[in-house]
């Protein structure tokens, strides 16, 4: 692991590291913020999946995470979005694909199933990486993310309840495999069997059984893109349906920016701290 | 006026404007967050200038001011550090001097003295097209700033002490006249006759007389231009031998970046809060 930047910030720590991940067969970026620590002290840790054509560094900037963060005590993760360099395949025109758009699932196609396996890197990989390198309390993990991170964060929770004390999402990608700018991603990386996608669908996992103990979702109505690649009420529908706790927050007059992330995502990490067991 | 930008934020709502200015003969930008507003109301304001190579959106996006300016009801106003366009003069490989690099001062030689004219345009002209266009008190402002931006504060404020409640800086450079990074600009900008460049540096304003109630400073101890560039114990001697109240905050640990200012930015705007006659 190299250590590429390191601010003292909001009383804890904000650094960016560089590894090799062997999940993704290159190298990654991400960045982690360690509040101040007692000797031996571990703290709970919030993972944050960011969305399409971001990297580690547009919520680290503009999230505006770390006053809660440090005053509760939590070390937030921000990973990257998909795996990159020259030797990853890519399609360099193409925001809905390859570079910046890993979708948090394990590519099962040629040419992409070498690197693109982001499910794995962050349930897997990266944790460990994170438990053998910072004081992290590995029993008290929560998830979140914005967009197709907010996707990201909803499919793995429902994998994995057991992993996560709790889940939250800004502006998610609902159901991927029938809106438009994942559905194709989904091909290319999955193929064509369509129940293979379901593994990666927050909905189409909840209609197959998955529970979690409750989701809390951020939307903003002003966001362009909720009625056609968002689409919450999806997720509501099949929630209700099914005896999935929910709670969805339509926030007046917010668009998807970072602008809307930063306004709440205080409450975020307090919805967080909340379910950790400390 | 040309609104280029508009997002809801904490509540309020952060904006970007494009306009003519007069004074610097050239298009300037400037973002402004407006806190939700009864009808009728006015609110203060506090004026944030950036420092070297920055323009209105750095802080804008990392300064994390938005929650604090809206719980207490207060307007942010970000400008442009400098003129700019293809008609301003410049030095494109310089980044101490020209676009991004206006000082605050008023030009006298030529070329530059048709456009950086940065001290009138945040004095006079900018806040009359503030008061115009927006609920704003404008017997309620504060003015505050970041490196370059800071000596812009400070000097404003030491200059101008009825117009401003109050004034506080991260990381000024407080003897520009004598800085590295600055001397060299204030000889293009003001020509030779040091006698002209006391109006903008704030320790010879200081020892020509000029008075402020109080300054707070807040100054990294890691910060990588402290013994070069800022010097905070200039200011802190002078300020000592002419009885100008001084609060210096040597910070721990911290350095020059974003994740600096926004630890402390809520600090900042209390302090300029307490100071408005509401």
């Amino acid at each position: 692991m190299e250590l590429l930047e390191s601010f003292f910030s909001h009383g804890g720590e904000q650094k960016v590291f560089s590894h090799y991940s062997k999940t993704n067969s290159c190298n990654m970026k991400f960045s982690i913020f360690l509040p101040a620590l007692q000797n031996n002290e571990t703290v709970p840790i919030i993972w944050y999946l960011s969305g399409l054509t971001c990297n580690h560094s547009n919520v680290t900037e503009k999230g505006e995470y770390r006053k809660k963060a440090s005053e509760l005590g939590v070390a937030i993760i921000c990973p990257d979005t998909s795996p990159r360099g020259e030797d990853v395949p890519d399609e360099k025109d193409n925001w809905q694909f390859g570079s910046g758009a890993g979708f948090y699932l394990d590519a099962t196609e040629e040419p992409y199933s070498k690197n693109y396996n982001m499910y794995s890197y962050i349930t897997s990989e990266l944790p460990k990486i994170m438990m053998n390198h910072f004081p992290i309390n590995e029993n008290q993990q929560a998830i979140m993310g914005h967009s197709m991170g907010g996707h990201g964060a909803l499919i793995i929770a429902l994998n994995k309840p057991s992993q996560y004390a709790s889940c939250s999402a800004f502006a998610p990608i609902v159901q991927p495999s029938s809106a438009g700018w994942s559905s194709l991603a989904f091909k290319k990386y999955l193929g064509q069997d369509k129940n293979v996608w379901r593994k990666y669908d927050a909905t189409m996992l909840i209609e197959d059984g998955a529970k979690f103990p409750d989701f809390l979702i951020d939307q903003g109505t002003k966001d362009p893109f909720l009625d056609d690649g968002l689409r919450p009420h999806l997720l509501e529908e099949i929630c209700k349906k099914n005896n999935q706790a929910l709670t969805l927050r339509m926030q007046e007059g917010y668009d998807h920016s970072y602008y809307f992330i930063s306004t709440f995502m205080s409450d975020h990490i307090e919805w967080h701290y909340n379910r950790f067991n400390l």
